[in-house]
């Protein structure tokens, strides 16, 4: 068993030699080893969060991460995102007739050692495989569960004037990684995708207070578009300071030479936070204290002026509109 | 906008219209409506079901159905055949560039009407767009929460020598009707897909008592494939009866003239049932009548000897054994 085979997505002989052989003895766990057509899961709240992402990100391997890793980290932010502890997840893999076993094998590895660093479980699976040519070599979707803090309201429309604007790192990292690793560009990069589960964060910043009012991961569309979200569904206006967004010069350099602005540029591992001015403070040095939160800053503020607009104060003193991303920037970047 | 383009894939801009125009104005519920990374749900128990399925079917529209009730009723059913009631879908879609507007909505009106027959709700989703060539047409994943109902322990280890089998109506149906709309073959046919909840038919059953010990839909790999996993699952051996084993004329004379085993084409709106000898001629009567279980049949039983293994007693008297699908019978199915 080298490649994938159609025979391995047929539900028969060739599916279970597959679960077998390459998925179980790495996801391996009580849930999976029932193979019912569902997982039975004991949650201990009746307030859950549920959430979807599909993974179609190209190459499958880029550096700091692959499309294992992205798939985990990406289901369990958008719940963590909701102040929700993420618990149980589901992995749908769609593959291509031809595919290499060992880069199944890679790829199921980094969803395992993800899984175990953002302390879920993936309790239940699929497998199709299509012809040749009819897929371009592996699609992952998981879907997640996790478990409601009581206490806790985060949404979108939480911002509220006043609130202090936080992002946790720097901008851009996974896009241009990927980006990057994609083209042949005639120089080389060292940037690496941030690509990782946040969940620790949020638990670190929870644990200070409940007055966080907006957390998003700024995955597609960058911090921009994520900004002009929160402004819309919160109708305020948002404003932040250029200098103080926090940027690698691998990545404003990359992003200049090849014509991007980072502001719209795909992020893995960076949260965006609307928190009350009178704990911001705190939360920020609680954020600074975990690895991925180390370069954490308070960009800009939650204004009752400009409803539903994301203003930019430029290094020279000028004030530039964020609109939100209108067109593709980076086609298959997550 | 008439065709999908990559920026529906974005985030940004084009993404929010699509999600507005195409998507909201069908799906349209609470969940949906607050646009956060997740939904946050209430569930009236702390023990539930969670699955997943991809669906890859070609053709996107078949004889009885689409890849949207498709992808409904896959993951309904998968949570059914546990027992829990299905009640909150995930979907996510991979969509070519280039992809027909109009045929998305088609597909996303047949998500909703089968999703209001199951008695389920949208309530999360994803979009990914993929360049042209780099996926065939659409790609649909569901995944699903299901409230599992006290008392009721099924699995497809629970099998039981003595056990009767019951399949809740004639096989081959939905493989057959896909198959037959994709090939120029010739001939017609009338096979339309039985694809379908089963939701309903499994109330009815644990109307009547607790006493089913496994249920299983008959999907990818057919009625022999389920047989035999539920036969390895439980270590016990099945007998089924060629003759009671219901097929429509339509489907055993497709089979015939293209080489298929009915026995292992899939279906989407079937059920396998192993029941307590005591209680099994009061569940047919109830799954008699349920319009998707009106032809439901005691099929076959349950035994001690044989462990692991399905043979099917022939109609001139011969046995024969039925082994797992063994290679790719038809691929993209569902």
């Amino acid at each position: 068993m080298n490649e994938i085979r159609l025979a391995h997505g047929g539900g028969g002989r060739y599916s279970h030699q597959l679960i077998e052989e390459v998925f179980l003895p790495v996801l391996k766990n009580d849930y999976l080893d029932s193979r019912d057509d569902s997982a039975l899961i004991d949650v201990p709240s009746t307030r859950l969060a549920f959430t979807t992402d599909s993974f179609v990100v190209e190459p499958l391997f880029f550096p700091g991460g692959d499309i294992g890793r992205l798939a985990v980290c990406g289901t369990v932010n958008d719940l963590a995102m909701l102040g929700a502890k993420p618990a149980y997840l589901s992995i749908g893999f769609i593959i291509e007739e031809g595919f290499l076993i060992d880069d199944l094998k890679r790829i199921v590895q980094s969803v395992k050692e993800a899984a175990d660093e953002a302390g879920v479980l993936i309790v239940t699976g699929d497998t199709k495989v299509v012809q040749r040519g009819n897929v371009d070599g592996l699609f992952i979707n998981t879907s997640g569960v996790g478990i409601l803090r009581e206490n806790v309201t985060l949404s979108g429309a939480g911002a509220q004037a006043g609130d202090h604007v936080v992002v946790s790192g720097p901008l851009g990292c996974h896009g241009m990684a990927v980006m990057t690793s994609r083209e042949d560009l005639g120089f080389r990069t060292k940037i690496q995708s941030d690509v990782t589960p946040l969940n620790g964060l949020v638990d670190a910043m929870l644990g200070v207070t409940n007055h966080i009012h907006v957390m998003r991961d700024a995955t597609r569309g960058g911090l921009a578009t994520i900004l002009n979200e929160i402004a819309g569904q919160s109708h305020v206006g948002i404003e932040i300071v250029e200098e103080n967004v926090p940027l690698t010069e691998e990545v404003k350099g990359a992003c200049e030479l090849l014509g991007f602005d980072p502001l719209y540029v795909a992020n893995e591992g960076v949260l965006v936070a609307c928190i009350s001015p009178g704990v911001v403070k705190d939360v920020v040095k609680a954020m600074k204290r975990i690895s991925c939160g180390r370069n954490s800053a308070v960009i800009g503020s939650v204004l009752s002026e400009n409803k539903n607009r994301v203003v930019m104060r430029t290094q020279i003193g000028s004030h530039r509109i964020l609109d939100m991303l209108s067109g593709e920037q980076l086609p298959r970047i997550c």
